[in-house]
Parts: C-alpha cells; sequence; structure tokens
C-alpha cells in the first residue's frame, strides 16, 4: 500500500488516535507522526507505545510542515483547535477529524477555515472501547469497523480522496454520508442509547438509598448500560453538538416506551407481546450468528 | 453433599430447567429427574443431553411420587400449572418456582394451593443466557450467580430449606426478600431495562423504511439492546404480572431521561455533564475490574 502521509499530525492522542498511530505505524504507511497533547503523561505513554514517534503540546509548533492532520478530540473542541493549527498548517496539508457529530462540527470547522476549507473533510471512524487513553489503544481498532465521510461542496476531491484512503488503510469500512443524515442516525443508534443508559443507571441508582438497588443487577443490566461508562466529556461535547437530531431521538424513543408502557399500564397482553416481538424480531436479525452471551432473566 | 431429593420434578425444561437438571445430575445431587414439558423435540433433546431422565407430557403422571418439584415455565402459567400438580403430587413434596415475578406469582399460587400452601416457597434464580430451550442449557449456569427466595408467613420452614438448599448445591448465592421489594428492585434493575432495550429498537427500527437505521448499528447498540432478542412470551408475562412495580420503574426512568433531555434542549452543558458524571461513576462501581470491550463511540 501507498503512504498515506510523510507527516501526519494526530492532534489528541487518546483511544482513537492512539490506535490509529500503532495501526499505520505497524503497515508501515507513514513517514513521521507527530502527537498533539495536554497530558505530558498520556503523550509520554502514546511515545513509549509507539503510537506516535514525537509529542508537542503547542499546536502552532505541532502543525508546522505536517501533510495530514487527524483531529481526534472532543467534539467541542474540534473546529477551535483546528483553527489555532490552520495558522502554521502548509497550504497543502489536508485536515480531517473523528467526531461523532459531523453537521455542526464541520459548519464550525469550515468557517473556521474560511477560503482553505477545502482541504478538510469531516470523517466518523466508529470504532471504540470502554476504556481511554493512549494506554488503551490497539493497532487493530478499526479493523473491519465502519467509517462515515461527510464531505460538503466546499470539499476537495484530493482531501476527500486522502481522508478515504488513511481511513481503508487501517482496515475501515468507509462511505460517505451527508452530514445530517450521518447525525439523524448516530442519534438513534448510538447517542440516544448513551442516553438511555444514562438514565436507566440515574433511576436504578436513585431508587434506594446509597445505591443499594445496583447491587441486584445481573449481566442484563451490566450489558445495556455498559456504555454509560464512558467519558461524561466526551458524551456531553456529542449531546450538545447533536442537540437538534438528539430532540427528534428522545421524541422517537419516547413514543414507542409509552406505547410499551400503556400497554403495560392496561394489562393488554396483545399489545405488550407485539411490542415484545417486533424489537426482538429486528434486534436479532442484528447478528444471526451472534456469540452466546450470559444475561439476566 | 447431601442428595437435594430422590425424585425431582422440573416442570419447564428449557434454559433455567435442563442446566438445572444438567447441574444437579453433574453433581450426582438428585435420584431421578423427571421431565414434564409440551415440546415432544425439547423433551428428546433435554434427555438426550442428561438433564432429566424420564419425560412427561402429562402432569398428573409427572407428579406422581416426587418429592420436590420445580417449575420453570413463563411466569403466567406458574400457578395454573403447580395447582394441576397438587392433585397427584404426594403431601410431603415441596414445591418451588423459579419466575422472575414473585408477588403476583407467589400469592396465586399460595392460594391454589390453599391448605397445602406450606409446601411452597418462591424462588428467583438470577441466571440466563440470551438463548432458550434445553439445547442451550449449561450445567454452571448458576455457578456463583444470585437467587432470591420470597418465602411467606405460610411458607413451612421445611420448604424454605430444601429449596435453599436446591440452589446452594448448584453453586447460587442465596438470600430471602420480600416479595415485593423483590418485583421494585428487579423492576428497576432488569424489566425496565427490558422494555428500554425493546422501545431503542423499535425506535431506531421505525425511524427509516425498512429498518435501514439498524444497519448503522455498532457494538454500543448491540450491547445495549441485546436483551431485547429475549422469548416475547417470557417477557410479556413477565410485565403482565409486575404491573405495579413497572409503572413506577417507567415513571423513574421518565423523571431521569427527561431531565437529560431538558439539559440538552436548554444546550446546558454543565447539567448535561452531571447526568452523565453521576451514571458514569455509579456504573463504573459495578464493575471496577470488568473485562475489556468493544463498544462504538
Amino acid at each position: 500500500m501507498t503512504r498515506v502521509a510523510d507527516r501526519l499530525l494526530i492532534a489528541g492522542v487518546g483511544l482513537i488516535g492512539a490506535s490509529l498511530g500503532l495501526a499505520l505505524r505497524e503497515r508501515g504507511l507513514v513517514g513521521e507522526i507527530v502527537g498533539l497533547g495536554r497530558s505530558a503523561e498520556n503523550l509520554r505513554v502514546a511515545r513509549r507505545r509507539g503510537a506516535i514517534d514525537r509529542a508537542e503540546r503547542d499546536p502552532a509548533r505541532a502543525a508546522r510542515d505536517v501533510d495530514l492532520v487527524v483531529v481526534a478530540t472532543p467534539v467541542g473542541t474540534i473546529a477551535p483547535l483546528i483553527a489555532t493549527l490552520a495558522r502554521t498548517l502548509p497550504p497543502d496539508a489536508v485536515v480531517t477529524d473523528a467526531g461523532s457529530v459531523k453537521a455542526a462540527v464541520v459548519a464550525d470547522v469550515e468557517h473556521a477555515l474560511g477560503a482553505t476549507a477545502r482541504r478538510f473533510c469531516g470523517s466518523h471512524p466508529i470504532a471504540g472501547l470502554d476504556r481511554a487513553g493512549a494506554a488503551a489503544a490497539e493497532s487493530d481498532l478499526f479493523e473491519g469497523r465502519r467509517c462515515i465521510l461527510t464531505p460538503t461542496a466546499r470539499t476537495a476531491p484530493v482531501a476527500r480522496r486522502r481522508v478515504l484512503t488513511l481511513w481503508r488503510a487501517v482496515g475501515m469500512r468507509v462511505e460517505a454520508l451527508p452530514a445530517r443524515r450521518h447525525d439523524r442516525l448516530y442519534a438513534l443508534v448510538s447517542h440516544l442509547p448513551q442516553s438511555v443508559a444514562t438514565a436507566l443507571v440515574n433511576a436504578a441508582n436513585e431508587s434506594e438509598a446509597g445505591g443499594r438497588a445496583l447491587a441486584y443487577a445481573g449481566t442484563g443490566f451490566r450489558d445495556v448500560t455498559r456504555i454509560a461508562k464512558g467519558s461524561s466529556v466526551v458524551w456531553r461535547d456529542i449531546l450538545l453538538a447533536n442537540r437538534t437530531a438528539m430532540l427528534a431521538a428522545f421524541d422517537r424513543f419516547s413514543t414507542t416506551l409509552e406505547r410499551l408502557r400503556a400497554a403495560v399500564d392496561a394489562g393488554d397482553a396483545d399489545a405488550i407481546e407485539a411490542e415484545l416481538r417486533r424489537a426482538s424480531n429486528a434486534r436479532r436479525k442484528l447478528d444471526p450468528a451472534g456469540p452466546r452471551r450470559r444475561g439476566a432473566a
């Protein structure tokens, strides 16, 4: 495979950023990898593990002489950081991000870049673990996973092509979607589940003094709420940035939950079973040959 | 260990019933195991796997000369089935169930048994897999898992003791709770998560024609909704039987979800983060050293 960059800047060397560095390094697809971060300790871990070659804490220095930039920081910091990097970035350098929300982020980035917005192509590599930081990085994190690109009319073909090549190189299945459609979809299949898992934990935790009810949680509860362990800052930014799609998703969910609640309230066995069966059939289609898992009844 | 029964009747040889048979057989803790079921094919599987010694499809014959009965059928059928079995059951035989709802079931069973209600002690072994039937049974299903007994003032000490011995013998951590408290707790940590997972799948599935949104679901969504694959009949019965506690649980959940929704609507970063952080902290306490798992961001 051809190189994806001569000098790559990974801004934000957390799970995603450091895993990207490891994956590219392992495949020999990049010259130098510069890591920009705020935590000296995390940068040290990233360097020790070989995810980056050089650590920088100053954006102006980090951006010098790089030809590709991946910003993998919380959604709320992506556009301001790219605005700062743009001041010292070479004119030909291509920029992407790894944010879970696209419409607001892409609009903010394009606004920040102004006349040079053509160098940017937004992306959302859909990969993760329930642990964070460079210490949790894995070189095969992206293997076989989906990545959504959200180019706009302003995006240069070369930017789109280089970002596509980057994520394909680490094993992702890449497709392009309009940013708004991406946001509606991921509100429903990712940000809403996160919100619902959060509300479930809080409801159970607040039901008895000292969170005693949670002591009775079995593997079913643990599965449903595992994602609630995620970073509050990361998810705060996602929910804020995807506000419009989230409000619509909350409403859709309230509709289906209220349908089930009303059936329970009415003691309507057929209506309850219909709701359960519809969900069971749809969910089974998602993994017809999924692995066996323990779950509380 | 001493025998738990000379002749045990397992009524309902599904995942729980057949796993119990396998666990007792493996430990040599029972004389004969009689399996009562409706599906000849499932009974054949149970017998071939050694979960039962003898298959019966007629309750009157199945109950003859047994000294312990475990009813592991869907919640709605437990009391009627015990009423039928009681007609041919020896006077000293002890009866328990494995239902996930206790107050309504225990009341119905005690009513059905009348003067012989003292032979019954309700139980809820909290164990499961996301597959059903005797084919999915595992002899270590109960190992280290929790089991709740719900004896009442009518329960004979000998019944309670024998049921306690039974579940302990297959490795469970057994404790007793009042049936209503059990139902409130499991509404929150099991039946509500099931309902929420169901509503999540239905919301995502209905959002675009042909369920296209679900194609974008990552491992996060899969984790949150895995339990939605469960049996519609089993869960219909649970939600129906635990109606009162479920309505309270739905309300608790609506309160915490609405708090988060309102914060998103207001664009209140601090309030959003507070909700997420509270849940994250509580959830992390549940498995401080949990296994690493992939999850979509």
